[in-house]
């Protein structure tokens, strides 16, 4: 028993500390990457429209790209990768599914705070709603992740559910987790263009010539796209991915020890 | 042998014939969702800008969202579906790797064509390119696309690369795939919404107000997320995928049958 099972320790042990390397590099440039997505978002706010208010002003809506880029990108991101963190593949797994949802939630908080930022800012100023193509796309993206929230914390959170429907469930939950993220990233980059042809419309420097905003903003968008594509490829692409039962877990050795 | 021969080749009919039913039905879906979404931009151009020429004037222009449409959506996610026809699944790979090579450069051709003619309106009527965050997406993307059908041609096609090196670059060209699909979807967005507060900016009925041509050319915009979410399910999620080798190809049961 003792060889078998510290061959196993070691094994998984070796496993992990390797994967782990690779990892936290990765999430430091994702963590770097992701601050950066919402601090250039504050600072393009800030330094071009004066900054923020929550008075229905166009100050209040200086929030709308700050908090979608901060719920929908970044915390959303950070929140799809838990699962791979070397450190939930060995254990129960019920924690990690607690950290999971609680993170998406902060990122739907974060998310529906936003939205409340533009319908407040467009009642006050009486300009209509949902009109543009980023608004058509962005509240079909929020109605999804609110779906796929609702839908994950009950079949997968929730005890009724059978393993049967679980696993049923488990690929459509991950393939819809990275096509809310596509379909976000898209609403930005629509949002981002969309506020620059207002904000530059009657400048004495246009969209057209290139002033340092949009030269800022567009890069900006640019950075989302870097951001969510790394966050898409540790999560879909990459070998992170918590073993299968029975290869890592805690049992093992001792399902060995049986034999 | 006859046993052992027989039955796998049953069993390999069987899985094809179950898959060849659900797939054909899912591309019945996606025939008709990609037609829609060329039509549908053939249509927004033909009815509300007076349709096509090619003479640098802003009918040159109205061939760019048709043939992006077209090329970097419609040709582009069929062509990254050659390998999910159950048809692949047995027998030599070749015939079915030059397929997909053909296809994706017909969509590579018709992107260029594309560009050509948004590149042409601009320097005719002496307009900037390359200024918004729109064309900084789609160049990018289509960019990606080129280095990815080289990089495909070179290790998957011509025949110098060893089986490790095509084994390591697999995932990571499979990612890229479907990340370019994306980053087209969302570049794709991005310039309907644009074109439309380029065209509606001095209209009698404005964007706000939702004239018949906004809510036609959102409703494209919405087909193309249908369209591009239905072909990344097909690639990434389904069970519609070429097994490895040794499970489904002509040689397993001979291979069976040195046993």
């Amino acid at each position: 028993m003792g060889k078998n099972f510290s061959d196993s320790f070691l094994s998984s042990e070796c496993i992990i500390r390797m994967a782990s390397g690779w990892f936290y590099l990765s999430c430091l440039v994702l963590g770097s990457l992701g601050s950066m997505c919402i601090l250039f978002t504050v600072y393009w706010m800030q330094y071009w429209h004066d900054g923020f208010a929550w008075n229905g002003s166009i100050y209040m809506f200086n929030w709308h790209p700050v908090l979608m880029v901060a719920g929908m990108v970044v915390f959303y991101g950070g929140a799809s990768l838990v699962y791979r963190l070397p450190q939930s593949w060995v254990g129960p797994k019920l924690p990690w599914k607690l950290l999971h949802a609680s993170l998406h939630l902060m990122a739907f908080v974060l998310t529906v705070v936003g939205l409340v930022a533009v319908f407040t800012f467009h009642n006050h100023g009486r300009i209509a709603n949902l009109y543009t193509l980023h608004s058509w796309l962005g509240i079909t993206t929020v109605f999804l992740f609110a779906c796929q929230w609702f839908l994950g914390f009950a079949v997968f959170l929730l005890p009724w559910a059978s393993m049967w429907l679980r696993s049923l469930l488990k690929p459509i939950h991950v393939f819809f987790g990275a096509a809310i993220l596509s379909l976000s990233i898209a609403s930005v980059i629509s949002g981002i263009n969309e506020k620059l042809f207002f904000s530059l419309k009657n400048s004495t420097k246009p969209y057209s010539s290139l002033p340092s905003e949009a030269v800022f903003a567009n890069s900006t968008g640019m950075l989302v796209v870097a951001f969510g594509l790394l966050v898409l490829y540790i999560l879909l692409a990459s070998s992170w991915k918590r073993p299968e039962p029975g290869i890592l877990t805690d049992s093992q050795p001792l399902l060995h020890d049986g034999e």
